[in-house]
């Protein structure tokens, strides 16, 4: 089966452990991004996963296309041109102090990539899904035209269409954000929406939730999931819930929402090794039950163990296997040693 | 004192952190294996310790000659030749994500030495004590056979011996373990067990406890003791007791049975930096205390404080001396600094 | 605002992770010590922090000027010469482990210094802070007098001065340490205190506590404060509270007594990732906020905050900027990742 | 074109830098093997590579197959099963002490498989070249008539079928080399020798050289290359020459026979980072530029470029473009920065 | 005595050791550029130091004033604003393997800057010496203007100007930087060159040598000397003269040229550590050494001598004492170790 | 065969590669000291060897014994307790840059020893050869008598003295090291001296060398042996002679005096790994070749070929075997891969 995702790869600089930007001269230099996240997992699960983004000619352009092919990834409707690699400094936050991320994004060659670097009718050939999420055309020039783009050429092609909501402040305005989402939208079959995302973009809000102070009633984003469903006619509505206890220790679970009935998964307790790439890990958890055709219990349940387990994994992308994520949805949370 | 111990010593490879195997081009590679842990350790409480193997001349054998040296232990019973050193990949859990263990051992000069290898009288002459784990003859060839010639001429000396029944299910089937283990233990004077293994090997269950799920009925471990002891006749019979909260944290106790009464220590709630050679570091740490004559109330409080401490120590070795397990044996357990 | 700190700057040793001494052939070399802790934190807050030791003029010497340097703290006072850095081993604790110090200072250039390497008419010159910790003087050599004309002179020069009581059972005996801070505290506006100082260097003990068992009864401190201002008249008295969970988990809170009124601090439960500095960062937090005209109430919240972050923090120097802590002292205590 | 290759993939451990063995605790981990070596440089060269090889199913087998994909070599054919991925421990040299390597490669998965692990027919559809090297045979078990199975497929699918002697005492003697080698070089249309291999495995001797202390007569070559072609029936021979000064510093050269001219490249004086894989860039870079046309002038220039440029990479990969070796072949020997 | 520098300064990202950029996950992150390369150098030979860039106000803008303040560089003047630190990707060569840098440099916030962010009479208030390179203004926008504005305001403050004519192909075309540089050198007291610059920049050629074979004529280099005094009046100009043996092996000297004599420096043979900021590194020594008085000929071996020293250096400044290059300067070439 | 070396066992700690001091936030940190470099070499030999010193008793003291351990250096006969281990701190040099050693070995246990802390007369019960150097008197207090009286017990008990001159300017005058070392030499069977010991010491000159310039006549040496000998007895006299081109590259050669003869050992080029050291591994070749009824002309291969295997090989220890060095000896120089 092949699913096709479209977005940035950046290069994510970081300094190793809990050390502080001010306090390095090294960096761990690896590859990721909201949507790459997505397709590495899922083609860590097995399933022929296509990413499509552009990335300049020179070494660290190469460097990024081979992050992806070493695990699987098929990279060959990546574009290549443009003059640099988008980046992103990522420090690590500890208890009390929270992670912190700098941007250093701006024209990269897909910040600045046109309608003809991508010929989306080849893309799309034989294609049984499309993802995307709100970080691609928060990158602004052409991309909100390219998305839309990719989602027509995509529900033409007969491809279900998802998207994850995934608003970032630092990239663009709740306007801006609610105006190209709500075209975006119109060719979507299954959203995705992190505790935030639909009050951000789309000012949904859920009752009784104080996000800030770690505070989440799971119950109150029943009404989200259904406000979001009725707005858009999306067929399925997923809501992941992370109740924030300090940066060591979050808490996750999420809520999936089928038009008719909810779905709420068990709620993992975590200790956070890298908590990066959370909510892609889930979609792509999503994407891999669905296409295998597991029931909406089962669906919300395989995808919040696998993004469980991603927050056990350093780096943006989740390396686990099909079977990690069966063993834990299953119910084996002890982390014991297996010999 | 002179105390012995025999088996195998593996180069243990391990990506650093929480990476995971396939995402490294690095490993710590260090040594260990579950009986050269118990001698290690008797060696950093001030024990004549003894270890007994069989390692190739190259290199690597000698690295691993020197892994021993470097803490104390002697190393002059150790026979050399062979091909190879045995090899154990392991991957540190975190979180819902289990520890992983890849077993590379077989064709290790161990597993294919032969009687003639080993001088059991000359090893044996003025020992007190001798100790062997399940793994060693779980190995095959002629291991189960050099154990129980081991055992043998222990007795003959004099030694006291002790057995970890330590079952591995990658090295052997429980119906073979068990057919092996009955011959051995008929030589044993304390035998440890760890909350899975007496069910493993001899079908001898703890009612109540689900150790899958993290559940352990500490007093259900009371009827384990007493059958293993009635059965073979031990002296003593120790059992560890794991509670597995995920792979960050664990709950740590043990029992033991002296024949007559029961012994339960302190529980431990601990922050794991590593947990392989837990059960090793309590056999060394009942060993030593039974060689210096503790009562079975502070025997057991000092092994199980020592195998506490092994679980905040990289690496298979328990890096504690005497000193430190008696302080926090003695009930200082809140990790103050101490300058 | 010009704030002078004077006392020792060490290099600091240690095994990386959680790697035991006797495991490691490389450790980090960073620099920290007391009161140097306290004048980064200054510097990272945007005061003009000023430095005062005596170091070699060798490289060694040079790389901690740098260390201070580096962090804007201005270095023009230090005294070069003598002929050696004073070291402290530093070993993590863990779980039930704990941390373990080896000092290696005897013999430093500033315990070796004369009052002659040091003009304090110029170092006060247009100085409105003085800060000194009971290490300096428990150094021994000429230091207690140093320190007593450093105090004379900051005071003569119109400073205010503040002291946090610091004692080190491995400098000095408890009696030496009363006599000299005795002498010492004479000229002190502000006392810090932890909750184990006053009574080792004072014989003031909190009814209701057990420090080393991790029982810490805050409304005994009260008591406490009264009669540390009482004894020496102090302005101001703080006290920083630390309950001992593990080596891994701490609680943490302060209070502070201004002559009328009590402030207790919000209390924080900390994941450890350093804990050294820990009452330094919080005396900046202190001196920062009272030279910005805070009240009592919000002085001692963004100093138990400040203090807090520290622990989140590698090495010795408190890296966080004065909005850091004021996001954290309003009470966005989650650490969530800002993006 | 499709380039098919064949051999063992080997885990390489090795102490970073110029550690020997027993100082290390600390390795690092890559992949490589004479055969997977040229398949990679072929793929850096834009060459469509396939490699065929068996490795287990579990994390260590994967993370091999990652190191193939992640260069862009096509992974499809791979066998997976079995129990070990080979080892091979390095440890380089310097100066005079040479570099050592140590085998743990018997039992591998691939020394272990069978003929049906590998479907010749389909692997060579379209396939324009077949590469093999003595090392592949040497290995044992099935694999001396799976590696004629193969040439022989090769050639019916209408492959050039190119062979690198690479002979290693380790592995076996040189009769069994002899022996097993003419076998193979029937099918052989392209001979690749080293300055010592001809000599092992086919008692051809170059007179005038001396090849254990450094003298290599560049001329005395020649007839060894007339004799390896009049034997077989080898279309051409390649002969790469290798004067070892020390083993920070060789001079590299490469001879030609095209069955009537002979090529002598350029000499380069090479400071070494990482020798191993130089005779396998130099095989690499042949079969690029004769399957680009190449005269044999140009393609023995290309081949001997291509593998000096090798010596100045880390581990057992050429990771050059064929654009740095055209540049050099050219002539651009100064290693000026580009900028 | 106070130098100003003006330039950018930018991170650095570099494999460590001779990885190639695609084989690594983790980078050195230090921080460099030509101008502030010089700005160091001079404060480790005791200079008063002033920089003059612009940064942004986050984090890694924050690391980047770090940098320099850690070795004494003064920082007031220094813009904050802007969006993006610059970035270079270096990639170190070795043998025949040219070192590789790649430029992410643009819209950096020096590179965005305006008029208004500098203050020029503050600046060079009391200042001895003005120093520029050429990459400067190659970065466009209004730095020419900014450059040109510098150059007129250190003059009329009575300072002198230097400027290392340091042409980048990557940045500017050779009719760009002449047009550009013709207006600067009319400021411009002492012009450094290497030995290609003036061809690149003027036209001015060296007869009888072929820089990129590494030949290098050094008498004709007296030519092109007299030729840039000539056609802008400087009053000095010195000439760096690299011969590039290989990337692991240069030869190093300079000439001087103080209107009427010439001055050849001793040619030095290195093993290169690292050759960035070589010609940054004779710079500095020649401002130090004609600032402290140091007729030609000292001047020049001073330079040189320094400039060799940087080459045993890693990262872009040059960390070396002017007690340490007078030393080398007066003859002691043997690196003999100094107990 | 037993033999025993006395002197001290410091920490080194040094940058990674050849980074400057203050440059780096991280050192290794291994052990060394001119004796117990000798001790480790003939452990690696084969040679029962045992060291003599004094060390603390906390970790870093046990970690000095355990370096000691691991090779298989009997330890039996340190003496622990005072307070500090001695350091130095080792900068690489490279090229034109020569290495930095800097000192901080004052107050270390063995310098503040006393003669009660050695039992010679056990120390020396069937020791065939005692060693020691002219460092250990120079770090003063007691030492210079407490050497006397090794000398003297290992005189006594039969076995054979050799004494190394090692020079230090840093820790002692050429007066004070004339007056001790006379005395010691009184006792010296075989002494060994470099290129300017006899001069420093001893005031015996070598006509027509220049040292400082990297000029050895090997011939002058001749007379030095001669002298060396006429003035103390010795029956043998070795002279290392060292040429230095360059911090990363030197030639090493060594001449033997047996009273009657002078055998010229053949000269090596070498790349340089580590050059700390090289003195202490010929001492140890010298050792072993002698006491192994090794002829002149043989053990002086022997030794200078263990010391330039030394030159390649990181830290203070000669990690070679005896077979290696034999493989050198018998002049394969070209350092060739072993596989």
């Amino acid at each position: 089966m092949k699913v096709v995702t479209f977005g940035e790869l950046l290069l994510r600089l970081e300094p190793e452990g809990y050390y502080r930007f001010v306090q390095v001269d090294k960096m761990t230099s690896t590859f990721g991004g909201a949507e790459a996240n997505v397709a590495v997992s899922l083609a860590n699960f097995g399933i022929d996963s296509y990413y499509v983004t552009k990335l300049p000619c020179h070494e660290i352009g190469q460097s990024a296309v081979n992050s992806l092919r070493r695990f699987g990834v098929h990279t060959e409707y990546i574009s290549r041109g443009g003059s640099r690699v988008g980046i992103y400094y990522n420090e690590r936050g500890a208890s009390q102090r929270p992670s912190k991320c700098i941007y250093d994004r701006a024209h990269s060659s897909i910040a600045e990539s046109v309608p003809e670097d991508f010929d989306w009718d080849s893309i799309f050939k034989d294609c049984s899904w499309f993802h995307l999420t709100g970080v691609t055309p928060a990158l602004g020039g052409n991309l909100p035209l390219i998305c839309e783009q990719a989602c027509a050429a995509a529900k033409k092609a007969g491809a279900i269409v998802s998207v994850d909501l995934n608003y970032r402040s630092k990239l663009w305005t709740r306007e801006e954000a609610r105006a190209v989402m709500e075209r975006i939208c119109r060719y979507v079959d299954v959203c995705v929406s992190n505790e935030e995302d639909a009050r951000d973009v789309f000012g949904i809000e859920a009752c009784g939730s104080d996000v800030e102070n770690g505070l989440i009633n799971r119950e109150s984003y029943k009404e989200v999931a259904v406000k979001l469903a009725q707005k858009f006619g999306f067929k399925k509505v997923a809501v992941t819930l992370r109740k924030s206890v300090n940066a060591n220790n979050n808490r996750w679970s999420a809520l999936l929402y089928d038009g008719s009935e909810f779905y709420l998964s068990r709620e993992y307790d975590m200790v956070i090794v890298d908590r990066l790439g959370g909510g892609d890990s889930f979609c792509a958890g999503l994407i891999y039950s669905l296409l295998n055709g597991f029931n909406s219990r089962n669906a919300v349940e395989f995808a919040s163990a696998a993004s469980c387990l991603k927050h056990s994994v350093e780096g943006d992308f989740n390396m686990v296997t099909a079977d990690e994520v069966n063993r834990l949805a299953r119910g084996d949370i002890t982390g014991r040693i297996q010999r």
